[in-house]
């Protein structure tokens, strides 16, 4: 069963907006074990769109299409599904329901404009958008599915979890998918492919092996596919075997990034954290920041970009900097002590490097980084040498203190 | 004169990588007039990316490729080509000059598989990369051009600026394009729209405005339009009519983004900056440390996002937060002012607030934050309403931080 996915809009094709659209329905859609065939971008231009859902129609099973369905006139997807499939525009009861629910929880008086989100195509089925006025969608066609979604992002993430997804398995009779993911750190895809191999070739048929490399990190996704209301793999009792062949490297299982994992881990343990950046300049803290909860365990953080801050802010001391420089294991190490005790946390995150491109040395070239972490019986430190690519050296450095953070929590290094 | 994009790979249709190479072209298209009329993402499959290439050499007069020129097995692009073109593959002197100096730059060896990289399809010329071994590809066939580009973000952006787009304007004969960017903030797209008419309305007929917004600011886009050869509008001359409608909003002119419009005017002055966030969680300085050269700037930074650090590493006095709370005026003036002595900073910035979903109350509400900036002669605050939703609250509180310190900065608040 495969999927042509259409995104309209012109802030697509001017380059003003990153379609993250396209990656987030091609990721969910793969999960659930659909095959992408293509993504498609047009404009706001009846003639472009008419012909992509032509075309899409003719080669796929099924078409999900985005954006055009808001209250202004730019937005034509709605007239144009409505032509295309030979109907005339109601009111949909669920979508006036819908729409109204959602002025009256928000305080807002119902407008004309906003009524007529509730007019859709007669002949589709209106998939409730629990977080939004746009309604989503759904045509059948000789055998074939055409899906119309609101192009906000978490409006359409929400709709595809809920209602397109279990739709289109129920709809197509597709198989079971199981997805397992588990976060390797500190090894190289090559090397990593290398050393599970012996397990790799064991694996049963229908469980197939994906590695998905990221900032120094490599995400290994196990994906199991049974035919409806047979059996199931269990994934969890394939993974002994791999943790005794590559254990060391394994951060963390579920999840999709490490920052995730952090998360959920200090939650979980109910202890808390304090960071201290130099190179990372921050992005350790506000990649956790940007979780919410993230109050219950994060105390805090000082960005030591400055040999003064280092000092004044964190209490590393002045003849280290001037003995061993500040990009060194005996500063990392004074720094991720000082912000711990400092700012009361039961862990602690540090790193210092050069992330270029000005800064190296030849004993210090750039993409040289030290990072630490520590509790209060123990700090462990490493030190990293990453290229010349500034953000990919933030990135990896970002990855491999998550990881060492977990290591320690888990007392797993 | 319109173009059509085609991004070739795998880790596109699975979700694993956000397509930001389909927005880069369309962006730097868009600025040089050229109209992207679609784009199309397909897999590493040579009858997918035979029939993508066909259809978009029927419908547009060029067609960029990117992807599928690596050396290993999967990229099938320059095979596909060069049995499309009706060529055969032949080693390119310029691709192979190429590949040499980047070999010895790096000190590596040349082996047969990069040595391969320098065969082309006899038909096209080489546009030489000068950040990389895959070469760039320029075919001719009908009146129409066809380019292939490695995909690898960083040499397509380069290929594309360098090489490729000053080829089109030459191939083409486009109009000459000229684009400024005035940023604005404090005011809603639809209000400024009202404020400006006046001046719009006034504008010459080869010029053309485009509201971008993002994140609580928006990019105004003047792009005037001429044939090669004729007297070029001066776009700076149109700018004394908006500042006295709008200029109370205007942040700066040219540049992207505010943090880039921060970077350079901190550099230019030759002042310094320390920032003490608390609902920004470190984004504020993470932005402006992404950017090469920071550290002439930038001092540091706290993230205070629990109490007890706004007290031990800001001074917040204990008093000021039990009478104000932590989302305060007082709080966030104890807060930026602190950061700024403690760190010896010439400027900071300091955030407070509830980004949610949590943390409300009916007097300050989820979205309630406090934003200020000092110099040591004046501090600055301001309250802001945001929504419910933390991400976009974060964004938004960083581009009000930074727009108050540029305001600063000029003395034009």
């Amino acid at each position: 069963m495969n999927v042509t996915i259409i995104n309209i809009g012109d802030e697509l094709l001017i380059g003003q907006v990153v379609n993250t659209n396209a990656s987030t329905m091609s990721r969910l859609l793969t999960e659930a074990g659909m095959e992408v065939k293509h993504t498609v971008v047009v404009g706001d231009v009846y003639k472009d769109i008419w012909v992509a859902v032509d075309e899409a129609l003719r080669e796929s099973d099924a078409v999900l299409v985005t954006g055009g369905l808001g209250p202004t006139k730019d937005d034509i997807t709605k007239k144009l599904l409505c032509e295309y499939f030979d109907s005339e525009l109601v009111e949909s009861e669920v979508a006036l329901e819908n729409v109204k629910r959602i002025f009256a929880a928000r305080g807002y008086e119902l407008t004309p404009v906003n009524r007529a989100q509730a007019l859709v195509p007669k002949n589709c089925e209106v998939l409730n958008n629990d977080l939004g006025t746009a309604p989503c969608m759904w045509f059948n066609s000789d055998g074939k599915v055409l899906v119309s979604l609101p192009g906000v992002p978490f409006e359409m993430e929400w709709l595809m979890r809920n209602r397109v997804i279990p739709k289109l398995q129920k709809t197509f009779n597709t198989d079971v998918i199981i997805n397992k993911n588990i976060l390797v750190q500190g090894i190289g895809e090559s090397f990593l492919s290398d050393l599970i191999e012996p397990w790799e070739l064991k694996l049963p048929e229908n469980v197939k092996l994906a590695y998905l490399p990221v900032a120094g990190m490599v995400k290994l996704r196990l994906t199991a596919r049974f035919p409806n209301g047979t059996n199931q793999t269990n994934l969890n009792s394939l993974l002994p075997e791999l943790y005794k062949l590559a254990g060391q490297y394994i951060v963390g299982e579920d999840g999709e990034t490490l920052d995730e994992l952090v998360h959920k881990t200090l939650i979980e343990k109910g202890k808390t954290l304090a960071t201290a950046e130099s190179c990372t300049g921050g992005n350790i803290a506000r990649l956790l920041t940007a979780q919410a909860g993230a109050s219950s365990y994060f105390k805090g953080g000082v960005i030591a970009y400055s040999n003064e801050v280092k000092e004044c802010a964190l209490g590393v001391k002045h003849e280290t900097l001037v003995a061993h420089g500040a990009v060194s294991e005996e500063t990392v190490r004074e720094m991720v002590e000082g912000v711990r005790e400092r700012l009361g946390a039961d862990y602690a995150i540090a790193t210092t490097g050069i992330a270029g491109p000005g800064g190296g040395t030849p004993e210090k070239p750039v993409g040289t980084v030290w990072v630490a972490v520590c509790s209060k019986d123990e700090t462990v430190t490493q030190l990293m040498h990453y290229g010349d690519r500034r953000q990919q050296t933030i990135d990896r450095t970002t990855n491999q203190a998550y990881s060492m953070l977990i290591r320690l929590i888990c007392q797993k290094h």
